[in-house]
């Protein structure tokens, strides 16, 4: 079973938005065995879906498009629905009455003919209920290929795919299995463990790719085995990961199948009932940041000190002067300190402090830009370690951000273990 | 002139990754009048690759692609190149020494046979030479069409286009001129924004299009001009602003064309010399975050106390028990307190705080998923508001971000003004 996936938008053309629906639409739809052909993005103008939408049919079994759906003039998705089915707008009543509800009763306003036009759905479709916004899905087949428009606001996307598309795709349609798993590796760059795993890597059995997916610091091994018997599958990843193990045991920190590295810390730290805080100089509050994107964060981590400022590492973390004076604000010292100083006012199990220079220019500090230290406070001890991440600044604080949990991981695993 | 722009890659289809190099792409070829025609995602298959260049052969004038570039097996975009341009592989004496520079004197590594591969590229290509990584960028012409290879890895990418391709475009191509303007509003729906300025629209001239890009409270207007003669696109585009001010003026709150809130926010604190500091409960770091993810922060921003657990707003901020006994942890007396108390903390002129549920549970409080107070404390005053943002929780932090920073911006401008 193959789909592809289609965003409709200029601003999307012109790199104003990055399109972040298509990856959520793809690992959606992967994860029930659906296999993606190919992800595109074109542009508002009719003749451009028509032609898309011909070039399609038939040759994949589901289109799933977004954007399009909004209430105005650039928004023509439903309009070239019509023309490519042959078909004509009508109102939804069910539709009719949510978004009444939503904008008169939610919203407390008076609701407009542009509002109440959002219920105009093609004679055809099967609608897919939006129950977190006005525009509704939209769901038509013709001939051997369904297709299925979504609006392009993220979170009503996200849930008509999980509600709507995903349950209704299960029901009517058979797929085979697909399993990935990943396998994480920490250490060596690319190419090493390329070669280090070539002869396991040739004896692959053809039903089970491997992609290397390399970032700071770390190398994902993904394996996709695809078949109709989820069995054989599961057996044989399962003794291919043996052997791989074999090979680059010393470099394996983690089997997670999907998961973030801050998922995986955050998972780490409640199952053994430990706390974190953190005292972020050069990486902003980011490490706090992606730990509390996550839902369940409030079990484990207890807070952050955002010292940017030299001033703010001095009056609120009580950074001696005379420290930051002798070693510099760019210092292990101070990163040290700055770790055991939030983990006791935030009385916790853990800490992490980074202090460093992200660039572009050096700023408050004689440190290179690109450097960083990393200074990682336990109940009985302090860690810190310098890195320099080079540049540019993103670069610097996501792998600031990245090493940070890594050091914490392999912590908390020695005690563990 | 048209340019089509591939990502290529496993990862992307499943889902595993966003694909953030076609947005960056795009954008830098747009602002030198380069139209994109469409973005496409394809898999790590060389039939699968060979078929998209053959479809795209003479149809566009730049072929752009990412992806593939890799030392390892599943990188496969050279040897594909070979195919499709009936070349062979090279070594590329000026590459192989970058490189060898790059794992021996920088890594401090053996060189492999591997990363010695990277010198390899297709004879007839023009190499693009990548000062920042170790896989080269390749520029080959074939009839109309020049297909030009991109490593994946962002940074590199990103350091190709800005060094190598824009100038190598410029210097080459004739272009037209592609002007974008836009005009943030805030306060009303894109459907009653539509509404008022429905007349107006129809009658903009054909060479300007108008997309409406609906965020959080706020809508963005965007006026894409194209054509030969540019003051006649910058004289049409200024008039059609100036009408359109004068119908909604009362809710456009800024002409910036391409920038964030956060940079504009910035910006206007560092023009006239404020600091900011920030206490975030729901928010969990995430505007301290965002601001300092651009450089120049550090003249403006001068921490940020993340106080997750209420016993952080205690023992941190020194938020008083009985207060929180009182109101309870998310209210509006604690926001008020919590911004107070970090403007004195860390000196600064204003002050942001934000407490609340960003759901999807109640977690250790009692209001309602989705309620979340922000507080804004000024040299004289403090003000707090309170919202309901609903779910699901990445939608609550955002708009939680995205508000404290508006409340911030109509405070800096309503004392300038």
């Amino acid at each position: 079973m193959k789909a592809t996936i289609i965003t409709i938008g200029d601003e999307i053309l012109i790199g104003q938005i990055v399109d972040t629906n298509s990856a959520f639409i793809a690992k959606s739809l992967d994860s029930i065995g659906v296999e993606i052909n190919e992800m595109i993005s074109i542009s508002d103008s009719k003749e451009h879906i028509l032609n898309t939408f011909a070039q399609l049919q038939n040759t994949v079994d589901l289109v799933v498009i977004t954007g399009g759906l909004g209430p105005t003039k650039d928004d023509i998705t439903k309009k070239t629905f019509c023309d490519y089915f042959q078909d004509e707008l009508v109102v939804d009543q069910k539709v009719l009455a949510h978004v009444t509800q939503l904008i008169e009763g939610f919203y407390k306003r008076t609701i407009t003919q542009i509002n109440k036009d959002q219920a105009l759905v093609p004679s055809k479709c099967t609608v897919l209920h939006n129950q977190v916004g006005t525009a509704p899905g939209m769901w038509v087949k013709k001939e051997n290929t369904v297709f299925i428009s979504l609006p392009g606001v993220p979170y009503e996307m996200k849930y008509l795919v999980e509600n709507e598309i995903i349950p209704k795709v299960v029901r009517e349609y058979q797929r085979p299995y697909i399993i990935h798993k990943t396998i994480l590796t920490y250490g060596q760059g690319e190419s090493l463990v390329a070669e280090r795993i070539e002869t396991w890597e040739n004896n692959l059995p053809p039903f089970i790719k491997l992609a290397y997916l390399p970032s700071a610091g770390s190398v994902r091994l993904r394996l996709s085995a695809r078949g109709t018997d989820k069995q054989v599958l599961e057996k044989e990843l399962e003794q291919n990961i043996k052997s791989l193990d074999a090979i680059i045991h010393d470099i394996i920190v983690g089997f997670d199948q999907e998961e973030t590295l801050e998922v995986v810390v955050g998972k780490l730290l409640t199952q053994h009932g430990k706390t974190l805080s953190t005292a972020e100089s050069c990486t902003g509050g980011k490490i706090a940041q992606v730990l509390t994107a996550a839902a369940g964060a409030s079990s484990y981590f207890k807070g952050s000190v955002v010292s940017y400022a030299t001033a703010a590492k001095i009056d609120v973390l009580g950074i001696s002067e005379a420290l930051i004076a002798e070693h510099s604000v760019v210092s292990a010292a101070v990163a040290a300190d700055m770790a055991l100083s939030i983990r006791k006012m935030m009385k916790t199990d853990y800490a992490i402090a980074t202090t460093g220079n992200a660039g572009p220019s050096k700023g408050e500090t004689t440190a290179d830009v690109g450097t960083v230290f990393i200074a990682l406070a336990t109940p009985n001890s302090v860690l810190v370690e310098e890195f320099n991440f080079g540049q540019p600044r993103e670069k610097v604080i996501d792998r600031a951000v990245i090493k940070s949990l890594e050091m914490l991981q392999k912590e908390i695993l020695k005690n563990v273990v």
